[in-house]
C-alpha cells in the first residue's frame, strides 16, 4: 500500500525480493508506527532471523518471507551438482523452518517452493523455478487479499462506522490485508466511511498498526480503549464490524482470532450489528472438529503488565521514537494472558474469503471451491 | 485497611484529620501502586489543591477530605466574632467546593457540616461541631461499606473466581471500599477465593490501584488485559462479577461506571454469571429517569493514545519508581475516549446497599430504607 516518507508517497509491499542483490526487502514492522524503516537481508540466515526475531509478522507477511529466504538461499549455492545443492537446500529449509514453529503459512509457502523445484534438473534450472514460484506465492496473497476487499467492499456503505480489532492489515500480509481489504477497496470506490480501531491490549496492535495504515492511507479513523466499544455500540455509533482470523475452522465455522474478538461478537449480536471475518483461504482448518480443541496460547504477563510505547513529554508531546516498556501494574501483582479466543459461528454473520462471502457454517459444503483437498 | 510499609503492617484510612495539628492525612494516590505516601496538608487551600490535583480520588474519599478541609478551615479561624467567622466559612467552602464540580458526594459532605454548625451560637462551638461531625461523616462512609461487605460475602463462597473492574475498593472511600468490601469481609471469614482484576484502560486503575490493595490484603488475584474476561467466562472461570457505580438511577436500577462495566454485564449475561453492583447510599440519584440523560463524560484521548508507569529494563524489573507517559499509539491518529458507560437493569443480578442487596428495579420501592427523601 501507499506510505508517504518525508512528503514523498511510494508504493510498498511488506515483503519484496531483490534479484540483482539477492536480497529479501522487509519492512521494519518493530519500530513501527514510530519509524518507517525498510531492511535488507544478506543471507538466508539474516532472513530466518528477522522472521523470528519478528521484524516481519503476520501469517502471509511470514509465508512469502520465508518463500524468499529459501530462494535466497537457493541462489546463494555456487556450483553445478544436483546432490550438493540439495543437501545445501535442506540446511535453508530448516534454518527458515523452525523461526516460528506454530506459523502454518510459513511451511506451507517452503513446502509449496520445494515442491515446484522438483520438476526442473539442472541447479540454475531449479534455482530459477524457486525465484518464479516465491514470486507466485507473493502475487496469489496479495490477489487473495484483493479478493478479499472486492467482495467485502460491498458491505460498506457511505457513512458507515465500522470497528475492527487487532491489525489484520496490509502489514500482516504481503500487501492489501483481509479486515482492512474491504475498507480500502472501499475509499478507491469513493465511499466515505470511519473506522474505530481497538486498541487491542496487551500489544496494542490496533493502536500501533491498523491506525497506521489507515492514516496512511488516509481512513478517517479513531482508535478508542477496548472497553468502549460496547459504549459505542449502545449509543448507535457502529453499523459493522470487521476483523480477521488465525484460524477458522472449515467444518464449524468457529473463529480462532486475537484475545477480545468474542467479546466484540458477543456485543455486535446483542446490538443487531453486522460481524464479518475476513480470511485468506490458508487459515481454514479443515481437520480440528470443534473450537475447544484450539490451544490457546499463554503468553508472557510482562505484555499485560505494562506497555512499550516512546517517551513522551507533560504535554505528551513524543521527545524520541525509541521504543521503551513502562510497568503500569502493581509491581507485587501476577497477570494471566491469554491471547487468542474463539468466536462460535452463531454469533458470526459472514465469513469473506477470496472466493465470496459464506455464513460460517457453509465453509464445509463449499469445500471444495475453498481449496480443500481431502 | 492494612498497608504493609517495609514490613511493618499497619492500617490506614485514605483520609483521617489531625486535631492537634490542624493537619488532614492523605495517602498520596498518584503515587500508587509505586510508592506508598502520606501527605499532611497544613491549611484548607493545600486541601483543596490536593481534591483538585487528585492526591486523593474516589467518591466517598472525596466527600471525606472535603468536610475535614472545612474543619481545618473553619479551625484556624482566631477570633470570637460569630459573623466575620462566617464570612471566612463562605470562603474556605468556595474554596473547597469547586475543586471538583462534578463531585455530588463533595457538595454533600460540605452541606452536612455546614447545616450541623448551624445549631451553635459561639465560634468555639461553631468549630467543635464542624469537627464532630465531618468525623462522624467519615465514620458513617466506613460504616456503609461494612454493611455492603455483610452483606456482600454471602455471595462468596469458597474457591470462587471473581472478575471486578476499575477500583471501587477502599483507596476510593475512607476505608473498605464497595465492590471489594465483600472480597475483605469474606476473607475475614477464612473464606479462599481469586480475584480477576480488569486492567480498565485507559487509566489502568485495575492494575494499578485493585491490584494493589488485594496484594496488600493477601488476597490471591491476577490483573488480566480487558479483552480476556469473555474467553475466561467462556472456558467456566469467572463465577461472580462485583463491581462498584459512579451512579445508580433509584428509579430504573440503571447504574453509570468506569466504561466497559456494560461490557462485562452482557458478557456475564450471555453466560450465566452473576451480577452485582455494590454501592453506598450516596450514589444513588432518585432524579433521572433513564439511563440516556446520563452525561457521558468524554475525556482526553491522551489517555487512550498512551500510558503512564515506570520505566523498566529489558528483564521488565522496575528501575525506578517514578511515573512517565510512553505515546503507545500511532503518532498521527487521534482517539474517542468516554470515560463511563451505562448498564441496563436487566443485565444486573443485583445491587449490594449498605441495607442489603435488591434487584435493581426494587430500589425505587424501597426508597424510604434507602434514604431517599422527597
Amino acid at each position: 500500500m501507499n506510505v508517504t516518507v518525508r512528503g514523498r508517497t511510494r508504493h510498498f509491499r511488506t515483503v519484496t525480493f531483490n534479484p540483482a542483490r539477492n536480497q529479501v526487502l522487509l519492512i521494519e514492522q518493530r519500530l513501527l508506527p514510530h519509524q518507517f524503516k525498510i531492511v535488507a537481508t544478506k543471507n538466508f540466515q539474516e532472513t530466518a532471523a528477522a522472521i523470528r526475531d519478528m521484524v516481519v509478522r503476520g501469517a502471509g507477511a511470514i509465508g512469502a518471507t520465508a518463500a524468499y529466504g529459501l530462494v535466497q538461499g537457493a541462489r546463494a549455492f555456487r556450483g553445478d551438482d544436483p546432490d550438493e545443492f540439495i543437501r545445501h537446500l535442506e540446511s535453508v529449509y530448516r534454518a527458515l523452518r523452525w523461526t516460528r514453529p506454530t506459523a502454518v503459512d510459513l511451511a506451507n509457502a517452503l513446502h509449496k517452493v520445494i515442491v515446484e523445484m522438483g520438476d526442473a534438473k539442472t541447479v540454475a534450472q531449479m534455482q530459477s523455478l524457486a525465484l518464479a514460484t516465491a514470486g507466485k506465492f507473493a502475487d496469489d496473497n496479495v490477489a487473495q487479499c484483493r479478493a478479499i476487499g472486492r467482495y467485502g467492499a460491498k458491505l460498506i456503505r457511505n457513512g458507515m462506522k465500522i470497528l475492527t480489532h487487532c491489525n489484520a492489515g496490509w502489514l500482516a500480509f504481503v500487501d492489501v490485508g483481509t479486515a482492512t481489504a474491504p475498507m480500502y477497496a472501499a475509499q478507491a470506490q469513493g465511499k466515505k466511511f470511519h473506522v474505530f480501531c481497538d486498541e487491542t491490549r496487551p500489544r496494542s496492535q490496533g493502536a500501533t498498526l491498523t491506525a497506521w495504515e489507515l492514516a496512511q492511507q488516509k481512513i478517517s479513523h479513531q482508535i478508542i480503549a477496548d472497553n468502549a466499544a460496547g459504549h459505542l455500540m449502545q449509543r448507535g455509533e457502529i453499523d459493522l464490524v470487521i476483523v480477521g482470523s488465525d484460524r477458522t475452522l472449515g467444518r464449524t465455522g468457529e473463529v480462532a482470532n486475537k484475545i477480545g474478538t468474542y467479546t466484540k461478537a458477543v456485543l455486535a449480536n446483542r446490538h443487531g450489528i453486522p460481524f464479518y471475518v475476513a480470511i485468506p483461504l490458508s487459515t481454514i482448518d479443515w481437520r480440528l472438529k470443534s473450537g475447544g480443541e484450539i490451544p490457546i496460547e499463554e503468553r508472557h504477563e510482562s505484555e499485560v503488565l505494562g506497555a512499550w510505547g516512546t517517551p513522551a513529554n507533560s504535554k505528551f508531546k513524543i521527545k524520541n521514537s525509541r521504543l521503551k516498556y513502562v510497568r503500569v501494574a502493581n509491581p507485587t501483582s501476577g497477570a494471566r494472558n491469554p491471547g487468542f479466543d474463539v468466536t462460535p459461528a452463531a454469533l458470526i454473520t459472514g465469513i469473506i474469503t477470496p472466493a465470496g462471502i459464506f455464513r460460517p457454517r457453509e465453509l464445509w459444503k463449499r469445500r471444495r471451491e475453498l481449496g480443500f483437498a481431502d
